[in-house]
């Protein structure tokens, strides 16, 4: 079975507004053993959308359209379809779908503007979908041999209209055979070695694809298995393994897995906590940490020391230190970090300096120069060591990937992996 | 003139990567009044390729393809276009071309594998365009009427080359008439209010059209304008203007304007400072503030105090407020501010804190709710106020909505908008 999506909006076809229910679509399809061939994104054009709805309801199997369900006039998704499914006769009026039209205005108690009727109108031969997270009821009918559903373009009413209306009407397998993915993620391998670690991996099969792509420095191996049922599973599965083994010891997650949601569950386990103490990333590090729901298990909390005073104040970074080598240097981000350790009473501590640009920069230190401690509370007391990195592409990456390096060197610590362990952007001493 | 864009690569067709690509082509094709007409996402297969080629370039002026130029064997862009362009001819290799990449390769001290000497390979009556940021050469081109350009699809180097060798090839204007936009945008509105505030300004004109869109809770109205040189740059401005008045106070800037650069601006005109005590938020607050370039000469740093531990010893919240009335509550909101501005002695202090879910609501605390203070210094020494929020769509939105509302309320005290000016999901006293 293939499929074709069809998003319509003067707003996403110029570029205002970012299409991401195509993508969200895709993939839902792709776990229904479904292949989606193509992705068009169009104007609000009568003419154009049926001429599109014309030409992919011939060449596929499926075509879902997303948008142009809304009651103004440049709503022409409901038109399109009647003239390309009942090209002579008007679009008729769905009686239950307006009686829900009624019911959703009384309910928020507001008048029911005349225009919002327009949205009960159908094509003789569709049928309606029921909204309920707004008032575009979608469509659902065929067109020769092809499935054709209509959605509202709003993520949060298309989603659940997918999930509860369409899904159930889709296929399991098709021909036999379904297809299986998992995406595995690594950070600090940088994207050249990943390739040359997974060697002939990434040689195309028909039934077993591996593809690598770069997020924000996340490197992702795509593995996509298409066989019978049990048999696809398995072969997904050895190939997950083999890539997670290729990639030790920077892999550190499958599909939805994120740095700090690993470090979250680790740290959860050990029964141990963590603070921050960071400067050029001004709380993105402590922001990373808690976007994970019970962070506050294992999150004490931190500082935001941008300034030399609150780093002397707050983490008592000693102000000689300061003027002696700089706020951003090897030693202040270990005073920053075993600072903040004591302060929090905390397990581990972890530290972020660095000139995140664009200006700042010198011959000795130039912008994306970062420095990076992680302070552990242990037998002795404490111990800290501190890494130095060069990153590069502008004030913004240079910060992602400073707190995508302090999770993944916590990580390290974490798991026992030797603090020898380079990663990519890292300076030799 | 009427473009159409065509990205393509397996993981784009799936949904395992999002096409920013076409969207950043369609803004900046129409800051050269040339209006994209539709988008095209597909897989890496030639047949379909070519097929999606020859209709294109049969309806539209121009076809700017993205992707499909890397040196493996699904990369198949230039194949395709020789099917189009060129169908009875091979490829031929570019001298200039194979010589680049050859130096590419060197500079990087990498040898160069023979798979990358496809790169050099193009239909004969096309050219190619240099690629500053990687391996991979664009094409140029025409067939019968229409442009035809193909430009790598890593964003970091197709932005420079289409900046570079294709901007330039573009016309400024068609048939006399330039396309102008620009999007103003609101926080804290709402988008009902939003838009009947707009009135008749969105009504359909063919020459001003005004649409709103709503992206993580920002309002944005997208005003574009047909018209002559001078004529249109007239009604645009007179048209931002009308729904920047409609939106007061709420209307915080135009186009690439963000609650964090516009504060910071005030902060930095007015020559004040910021801190900032976070608890929900965790860290997001502040590293929104230090999104901007600059932002030293105004933001002394902060508290992630996550723990009521560290909200004590921090900000010096007493320990019986926290145990009277909760670490969520009006009264702590206030402490956490007034203790944040004194010790690090700045001007304005912002503290958040609040329930993000999806645990630890109550019956009179829900999931969602949000208290967020501000403390000012000022000729008796210090005040504060205090706003109640109430959250809604998950643990991301509430903390997204809390930084937003904590500027928007920053923006309304340095502007002198009253502190009885209420934002969405403020719960009234």
């Amino acid at each position: 079975m293939r499929a074709a999506l069809l998003s319509i909006g003067d707003e996403l076809a110029l570029g205002q507004a970012l299409d991401t229910n195509s993508a969200w679509l895709a993939r839902e399809l792709a776990a229904r053993s479904i292949l989606t061939d193509e992705h068009r994104t169009m104007m609000d054009d009568r003419v154009a959308l049926a001429a599109a709805i014309r030409d992919l309801t011939a060449r596929y199997d499926l075509l879902v359209i997303t948008g142009g369900l809304g009651p103004t006039e440049d709503d022409l998704t409901r038109e399109a379809l009647g003239d390309v499914l009942t090209p002579d006769r008007p679009l008729v009026a769905d009686t239950d779908a307006l009686a829900g039209l009624e019911r959703w205005f009384a309910e928020h108690r507001i008048p029911m503007p005349e225009t919002n009727r327009s949205q009960a109108q159908r094509p003789e031969i569709m049928r309606m979908l029921p909204n309920s997270h707004g008032t575009a009821p979608g469509l659902a009918g065929r067109h020769q041999e092809c499935l054709v559903y209509a959605l509202p373009g709003p993520p949060r009413e298309m989603k659940p209209m997918f999930t509860d209306h369409v899904a159930p009407d889709l296929p399991e397998s098709v021909d036999g055979e379904v297809l299986r993915t998992i995406n595995v993620h690594e950070y600090g391998l940088g994207e050249a070695s990943a390739a040359e670690r997974l060697g002939a991996l990434t040689e195309r099969d028909r039934k077993i694809l591996v593809g690598t792509t770069a997020s924000e420095a996340i490197i992702s191996a795509r593995i996509r298995v298409l066989g019978a049922p049990g048999k696809a599973e398995n072969a997904l599965e050895e190939t997950a393994s083999r890539v997670e083994e290729a990639w030790q010891p920077y892999c550190y997650g499958r599909d939805d897995a994120s740095l700090s949601s690993v470090v979250g569950g680790l740290l959860g386990e050990a029964g141990k906590t963590l603070t921050t103490a960071e400067s050029c990333t001004g709380g993105w590090l402590g922001k990373t940490v808690v976007d994970e729901a019970g962070s506050s298990a294992y999150y004490r909390g931190g500082w935001v020391t941008y300034s030399d005073k609150l780093k002397a104040s707050c983490l008592g970074v000693p102000l000689g230190m300061l003027q002696t080598f700089g706020a951003v240097s090897e030693e202040v981000a270990e005073a920053m970090a075993r600072g903040a350790l004591k302060a929090a009473g905390a397990d581990f501590a972890l530290s972020t300096t660095g000139i995140a640009g664009p200006d700042g920069g010198t011959d000795a230190k130039p912008v994306g120069t970062v420095f990076i401690a992680l302070a552990r509370k242990d037998r002795e007391g404490s111990s800290a060591s501190v890494r130095r990195f060069r990153f590069t592409r502008g004030r913004t990456a240079v910060r992602d990937r400073t707190v995508k390096s302090a999770l993944q060197i916590l990580r390290f610590s974490l798991l026992g992996v030797s603090d020898d362990m380079p990663l990519l952007w890292q300076v030799p001493r």
